[in-house]
């Protein structure tokens, strides 16, 4: 695990829970001490790290915020070409991108734990952060079926259902369901905040909710936001018409029908949404990657092997 | 009470309940049948209702969706001219003007409790449903202050909180923190959906908590937001400015420093509100109307008289 941070951390927990040989690096030594306190296999050297994994062709994980991953990349190539990688950056299309121009593309498939909390550091960390959580690995089209099966195989591991997803269509997704959601509720916030004391005392369950995600420290949602920049724009440009074309005929005609039927519909669309589990596709047989990223698609899940 | 349906309905009960001789009017006969079912003075003759209301100057409550208003308001101005007169409609601007149209301004002052729950209808409608809510008392330059003191006074028995308000500043308030929020919710719900079932497998608390209304009856959500469309017009354009900002900055500089700051800061502030208790101003004392108005502004609330 490169990286000790809440999710990097939570992974060394549950991956030593579920009975791996798993060691952590990370930059600073406070959650180094702190792992090692714990009992956990940590240090603050990469290239030792890098070469025990190397030594042992353990599965890599890259585990530290998009801006740190360049250089995360740079020392992986440098000392542990040849071992299968993975991360858990919450954007996909960058990191595969930026692991490409490393030439580390032949073992890699990316991932991403959908989870999370408000808080931060290997302090917040713990072993079941996973559990039941969606865990996304990367379906490309040359995405090696060895390397594909570790990965799933650790997030199945760590208690999570796999989606199968190409990086572009995550980042799509993700846009739209969690950064686009943190954009609007910092906008209504404005809004009821721009209203004044009167306002906000006149504020009830419609706002609460619609402004919660607000309250999330800024550099967190900032973080997040910014590194799905190009998925997000599209994602915000989308409603920005939608809510464009609701405020013509909410003007022109005095209604909202367009924008509330076609809303609702949506939201029971949501409500309905159940997962259907993906079976009998063996990663490597022919076609397995296209038909995976059908099922992810379709909204399946993955809870075994 | 002018209506039978959840806020006609719970006020006839919980005015009853508070001791007061209350009778209710509705045009259909099924919410009579069950009103008196339960032990209710209720009818559907509008004239005779109001006949009596005439007879014993009682407090007339118009109950009634604001398209029904412009009717109900006539067989006022017909046969009980001369009562003092409220409402419970969820906007105010356009009921003062209604009012005033049938020059029955005088003895008018508006209200508005701010509950509700997603049913309608006699058959949802509970006495305590307007206990510890919201209930904006309408605060004008030329308001009686004794018909003030008894739309307050009902409010009060009814075990509500009150916010005295100008018509037209309740209006841009509920645009901001309650109609505004259906539309971003119901835009929201569109933008998941839009990405499919994939979208809507990853789709976790921030998409869940800000959709949650447009899981609301459309025309309910209909009904609120065209009846209070101009407000909502400078609201949504309002926060369609600071979206279309973010989206610039985010496209320039690939950062949402100014959205995420600014909203962060104001959904603390919202977190921060408590409610100010207003005393010591008596309906009817010079500048009583102007000081309800200002101690509303800053937050207040009425919790006696």
């Amino acid at each position: 695990m490169l990286g000790l941070g809440l999710i990097g951390g939570s992974l060394l927990r549950a991956a030593t829970a579920a009975g791996r040989t798993a060691w952590g690096y990370n930059r600073s030594s406070e959650a180094v001490d702190a792992a090692r306190a714990e009992g956990f296999d940590a240090g603050t050297d990469l290239a030792a790290a890098l070469a025990r994994a190397a030594a042992t062709d353990a599965l890599i994980v890259v585990a530290v915020p998009m801006p740190a991953v360049e250089a995360i990349l740079g020392a992986v190539a440098e000392h542990a070409a040849g071992c299968p990688l993975t991360d858990v950056v919450s954007v996909k299309a960058p990191v595969l991108a930026a692991v490409r121009r490393h030439e580390l593309g032949a073992r890699y498939v990316g991932g991403h734990p959908m989870a999370g909390t408000a808080e931060s550091g290997w302090s917040a960390s713990f072993a079941e952060l996973f559990e039941n959580a969606v865990w996304v690995v990367g379906a490309e089209d040359d995405s090696d079926p060895q390397v594909w099966a570790a990965v799933a195989g650790l997030a199945l591991e760590c208690g999570a259902v796999v989606v199968p997803a190409e990086a572009g269509e995550h980042d799509d997704a993700a846009a739209r369901i969690s950064h686009l959601p943190h954009l609007l509720a910092e906008a209504l916030a404005i809004a009821g905040a721009t209203g004044g004391d009167l306002a906000l005392s006149l504020a009830a369950g419609s706002f609460r909710d619609g402004t919660r995600v607000a309250g999330t420290a800024p550099e967190l949602v900032r973080a997040m936001c910014e590194a799905n920049a190009d998925a997000l724009l599209a994602a915000l440009d989308e409603t920005l018409e939608v809510l464009n074309a609701a405020r013509l005929q909410l003007a022109e005609q005095r209604s909202t029908v367009d924008l509330v039927s076609v809303g609702y519909t949506a939201r029971r669309r949501y409500e309905g949404t159940g997962r259907t589990e993906i079976t009998g596709i063996a990663p490597g047989a022919p076609g397995w990657v296209q038909q995976l990223r059908e099922a992810g698609r379709a909204g399946g899940v993955l809870r075994s092997l």
